[in-house]
């Protein structure tokens, strides 16, 4: 993640080479250094800081602290701390949580960011500012080991697909539409799973993911002939009864979007699947020209294109976004996408997911 | 495609964002200057030379000469230019025609390529080495205006898709698997449309096709969000009687690269598909463990993808790529091929194309 320029076409122009070999080493090879310090910039709106409260809520035991420029008033309940503090307190990364306007890094955060490098504490960026463009801040990390992670760039030396089936059992998130619940249910289901006694984890296909899992791959930022080979490294060969719960991106009805969805499919190669719908949605977000499909018809084409690269893949649930839905009418929704489907149906937000468990377990 | 990669940087950066705004100014966005000259290096052996050939073919009329280093025995028939020389005679672009091994330009090259950038030519090349990378190449651009251009590397600032339907209509190449006559279909079907009085253009997909038409994306390199979003620059609006005959990359039943034939058949909002098929083929080329789809199976989950971006797509042909066969058996599996799928089979390099070209006319 921190070569130079240089470096990194050259590493992406070898990759190019369809007939070269290459190898994943592991997970993404992103592999973040926690815990944390979550940096919450001048923020007043909580909803420019989805990324922290997502952290502080799923990486719980990985955020140790926050720190704020004047004027910002967005709390998560952690210890402020300044990036020397939290050096010595045994943060590792910065982690920047907030979305500034335009999704830039302003100019003024430069100084606290190269005081963190200059702590030894990596940075840690889904914005679009490549982190080496801020002023000072690639020379701040010299003496001190620091690196500037930016987790929407891939790494350059993803391999093609091999198509193999691979150890260890994949349960993958699809949808109907993007921004639904795709990873608030894999991190869900990979919590509840862990709770049953079961060996999972949560893998990472997007930068918030990323940030929680502390490793992965942004598989939209990936080149598109190496979308599966990514989903392939995402989701490594594991012992026999470990489970892989894999974030999903996009989807398969979705007219710009979908090539994403179906390489992070085949290179899964699921065992089972959980449809993720909302039930409120009536077309694709943004492209009104595009209704949704029906259940039955998302979880056909789904399994049809899942068993290419894994026959035996079935579908194990269906978890429903109710958010905007009463209690009766979510129940009814459930009830409703349970009989379509023939699985149990869930929201992870308000229903218990043993069943979903269990069906996803076989 | 001139950038430096601080341009470079910053332009894919802002692409990455997907609320920001981003438009085609041209199919493609690269446009190659012709006339040629192709450079064939000490190449002796043809297989190594198929882009070269592939050019003096299909793009007979903007080769104007040949250019060969001492030990070179390839001849394409063209007269022989040194830069300056073809400079002279009007050329615009030399043109790397050959692979030499690994796919890199060697460096005793250097000179010749230094000597066409002085004499004014556009470089154009394929091979994964970067040509700004070439020793004095960039300087040699300096003064006369030539331009560095690498095919492989898409344009950085690709919209995502928008899916909206556009005017004229489209002819998209799909296969059962890579390598077996998608481009040389394309190409033969868009020069037999135009000798039929139709307003056709080939437009191409990946680097041989792009050298060709002088314009068009290497969609496999474009990253995985801008697929459909690529595909729609390619084939641009156009006339309503305008015909586009789109180069086809991958296969939907390929493991490895189906993500990027899906998003360039939702972006290409194709009318009329042409579905291509080696006969002899029992897998996909490289990886033993998948079968080829049966022709009726493919046809009916490519028209299932097609239409979600144009519900009109419908089969207009089955181009079999026949080479391996004798007349009578050929003939025998065109025959079987159209009881088949109901529609014309032909193979480009040995039946006419007259009743393929009326069905796609419709």
């Amino acid at each position: 993640m921190d070569y130079t320029s240089e470096e990194r076409e050259q590493r992406r122009s070898a990759a190019d080479g369809k007939g070269e070999e290459s190898t994943c080493r592991s997970p993404g090879n992103v592999i973040l250094r926690k815990p944390y310090l979550l940096f919450l910039g001048e923020e007043t709106n909580p909803l420019k800081a989805k990324t922290a409260f997502g952290l502080r809520d799923w990486a719980a035991e990985s955020c140790i602290g926050q720190t704020r420029m004047p004027g910002g008033t967005i709390d998560l309940g952690l210890p402020e701390f300044d990036p020397a503090t939290a050096a010595a307190a045994g943060v590792r990364s910065l982690v920047i949580g907030v979305t500034p306007p335009g999704g830039r890094i302003p100019p003024h955060w430069s100084r606290m960011l190269v005081a963190a490098a200059e702590a030894g504490l990596d940075i840690v960026s889904g914005l679009h500012t490549p982190l080496e463009s801020v002023p000072g801040l690639v020379r701040a990390t010299a003496g001190t080991g620091a690196r500037l992670v930016d987790v929407r760039r891939p790494p350059d030396n993803l391999p093609r697909a091999t198509g193999k089936r691979r150890s260890g059992k994949r349960v993958a998130m699809v949808g109907t539409d993007c921004a639904l619940g795709k990873k608030y249910t894999a991190l869900a289901l990979a919590r509840a799973m862990r709770g049953h006694g079961v060996d999972a984890d949560f893998r990472a296909t997007g930068q918030t993911g990323i940030m929680i899992a502390g490793a992965g791959i942004a598989v939209d930022a990936v080149v598109a002939d190496f979308i599966a080979g990514a989903a392939e490294c995402i989701s490594p060969a594991a012992a026999a009864d470990h489970w892989d719960v894999i974030e999903g991106q996009g989807s398969l009805f979705h007219p710009a979007y979908a090539g994403v969805t179906l390489g992070l499919l085949h290179g899964s190669q699921p065992d089972a699947l959980v449809l993720c719908h909302d039930p409120e949605r009536t077309h694709v977000v943004s492209w009104p020209d595009y209704p949704l499909p029906g259940l039955q018809e998302a979880r056909d084409l789904y399994l049809r294109m899942a068993r290419m690269t894994n026959p035996d893949a079935r579908l194990a649930g269906v978890s429903l976004n109710t958010a905007a839905l009463d209690e009766a009418a979510a129940q009814e929704a459930l009830a409703r996408a349970e009989r379509e489907l023939g699985v149990p149906a869930f929201d992870p937000l308000r229903t218990p997911l043993d069943r979903a468990i269990d069906a996803i377990l076989g």
